[in-house]
């Protein structure tokens, strides 16, 4: 099988590193094409155009920023629709909304090719060291075609629907669910910290003897020592993905009164000078909100 | 060491249960005699007042509804103020008021006896089988004296601070959390639900691969099942815990949006006729406000 | 001047007629022509197409649903930037998004047409007896030249910038503060009943002795007396105006709690079957969540 | 009628002056006895104790902080309940708990006194110029006794209802009202700055042109040019009513996520350093994080 992948930010050279040092033969594309040199000294083919990376592939596998930059992929005389194989497969594992996704997947479709939405649970460091989860909807048989690949690129490949756009969804909701408990953590430390309680005690009680959750003790320790930079998750990109959240919520009829709650926090984090951090700084505003920074 | 217990609700009958098995002598009152009863046969000394249940006591556990339930038993010519020995210690069990808590350890140290705080983590099968989580906080002496019991009436014993209304404000931080992911679990499922995701998949994907906590996986399966009754844990119980949590922030100066939504999410599945329910009969209304039943 | 008129809703057909008991020769079309037949007989010229109504005018007034709509007429080779005569001007009257009036302006203007946001306050009834509030921006130039046909269009015109979308944004704040008044008003409501005050009595002692606002009375007898249908305007198209505040917000930097809170309601009144009533019937909520219906 | 007013406050010492210039006897009571004092020249009788005060008084008017002040008055061996003539009516002008309202008029119904509440709408100016709006609640018999007093001390009396506590509800709401439409209008006003928009054109075009209200006008300039300061109600008295709102609601069974908002607000707003303020002040808090201050 012939694998090309597209995007190497920090999510993208994480899966082309772990899927090559698994023994699959890739091939290479980055908007940005300095970033792709590293890997060609591990052995994966750099290709300067989307068009020349993908014209052998079987799987193309896209690790985007958002839909803007997935759209840019596949649209056009050089896009994935114009010059992918048919029956070639094109992966998307970018967090990308809903409605995208359900276009892709026309799309391709109209042109005799393959869709399927795997995207990542995971940050960075995970990716690099084949940790992250995949998610993954589209047709029975385009999964099993993929599924060496998706198996290679992370620690386990969870297949939830046949419709691609159902894996999306799933990885919204998420990340809503990541969202709340950081607003969560942020207004309880704030709390605590008011009542004589360190985070740490805190954190140590309830999840330690009660949620047990590696998720809390991350993101918890993380607030309670103020470690937003550097960012493993940009607050722009958490934004992103929690408005994708509101947009297909709205679409869908569901009202969603706490991801509208983390969405106005992420807002105002960005407005009060937060953008450059960790998208969990926004747990921060709690504490200064009660007067504690 | 001789120990009395007020208080037979269903945590009250646990505590008590847990600590005859484990060979703790106990002295037990309730104020409805009659669930007293079977613990008699169990071995406990079952007295009709408060005053000759804590008359010879070392120790004075209270497991009580709310705070004018302790109040009830703290106050008075026959209240523990008026009727316990000089050093003897009340451990306040209850999930009540940081306020009050307060106001007891002023009230008890003014007659030189000592006051603890030690509520309980833990629903009612729990505490039946020993496997609560206690939290307590009081100075180190008193501490010292009542280890013994506190050990013995839980899974583990955790000492959070020096000052009583400590473990009452970590206790409600922690229901606060609950209440957070009850909410967030409400969300997700109907969100999941009109993307035609069966709740049992999204626990899978994002508890099994991610978050991994037990308590996501007990009140996720109650939401997705709908299992709200016979509640574990009634509504109002819950609409009162929270309650505490904003008047404790309130006074503290913290200002907690996400409280308030799940306290308006209570108040709202009271005036929807849920107050029989469990409490996390809440995180239905997710799923009617998106016209999902 | 050479006026069309393209949308004959609710509001279309009342500014057609207020146009013509006005004295403006006016040109109109309907996309459902039957619609537009009443206003044959009143003295206006009806046609079949767009392009026939507005190939010979100097004025093009849109007033339609929404996005969509107005894009459908604006596009395409029958659409007003391919059929529209060169320095003709465009009037958008719609409740449409900030960043398709930024579009279509730069779109006129790319051949030469002009473009003016210029939409309207105001419920059908007003409409039709030329009450509306025109609030428009664009121009100075272009507003000078449609001046005369806005200011017989209404019962006045206010002009706030030379950027078109500027007016849009604006129409958006008004929708935002009117909803918002929507919901204070069944919070209040809900507050008073559960206290034995008739709602008809906080409202003539709050609005008649304080507020005084006509808007306030309004609706806040439509919420005391549930005079929901016929709606005056249908709930889907608040929900439509509220997400477009959110967009435009969440463009510019802006957390609106507020604005999160009453879209949030709006979905779960169309969740919870309010989907064909005025869009006021969100504030039915605050009376059913207190178990007061 | 003889007449006593406990508390000079500014808007007890408003009121005390309206009623001198209009031709009623008044002996005045403050707790800070240098504040009468002026009060002296304009010929009040003045005197330092609650008890001489009310010893030979038809009516006790008082006009005080909040619940812990009017308990300090009333109850006691100097308070109201022991010094106050039977069949003498004690009319609370404060903003007090409804909950305390209904204690107070158990309380002095059991020593054969009356009991009406008679709570302000207006600031501090207004009380001085007899321009507050005066809403009572109480029955029929006393309400005839105290009219004239209520009559001269503002614009208008309005009876809403015959039991006190009525009043107090409909004053809370009132209050809750308009603090929903400052944190509407501190939201609006972000908006329309990212969109260009000057605040006083918003203002001047959706109040001017359609709620048509001097309340929205009123603080929508407050908000427009930051006047926080002086204070005309300061920020902590605006956080404790609308504290007194919620326990009221959560009392009655009556969700109100708006009025949590506010809430929020206010708390978050004094943790961000504007506890001195005029209680408007937490409009602010939009466009801070908007990142437009």
């Amino acid at each position: 099988m012939t694998t090309a992948l597209l995007g190497l930010g920090q999510m993208g050279d994480g899966i082309a590193r772990t899927l090559i040092s698994r023994g699959h033969a890739l091939t290479v594309w980055n908007r940005t094409a300095a970033r792709a040199l590293p890997l060609a000294s591990e052995g994966a083919r750099v290709t300067p155009t989307v068009a020349e990376a993908v014209a052998h592939a079987d799987v193309v596998l896209s690790v985007l920023a958002d839909d803007a930059a997935v759209t840019s992929v596949v649209e056009g005389t050089n896009g994935l629709l114009a010059t992918m194989a048919r029956h070639a497969i094109h992966v998307s594992m970018s967090t990308i909304s809903v409605a995208l996704a359900r276009k892709l997947d026309a799309a391709h479709a109209s042109v005799a090719q393959g869709f399927i939405s795997a995207p990542l649970f995971g940050r960075p460091a995970a990716a690099a060291s084949g940790q992250v989860l995949i998610v993954a909807a589209g047709p029975d048989d385009q999964i099993l075609k993929v599924r060496p690949v998706l198996e290679a690129a992370g620690r386990a490949l969870v297949v939830i629907g046949k419709a691609p756009e159902q894996a999306n969804a799933l990885k919204l909701a998420g990340n809503f669910m990541i969202a709340a408990m950081i607003e969560t953590l942020g207004e309880a430390i704030a709390f605590a910290r008011r009542h004589e309680i360190e985070p740490a005690t805190l954190l140590e009680t309830v999840n330690g003897g009660l949620f047990k959750s590696p998720v809390y003790d991350t993101y918890g320790s993380i607030i309670a020592e103020r470690r937003y930079s550097p960012p493993g998750f940009k607050l722009p990109l958490g934004l992103k993905d929690i408005r994708l959240v509101l947009q297909a919520a709205d679409a869908a009829g569901v009202s969603m009164p706490l991801a509208s709650l983390v969405h106005d926090r992420l807002l105002a984090a960005q407005g009060r000078g937060k953008g450059a951090l960790d998208w969990s700084a926004f747990g921060q505003l709690s504490l200064e909100d009660a007067g504690l920074e």
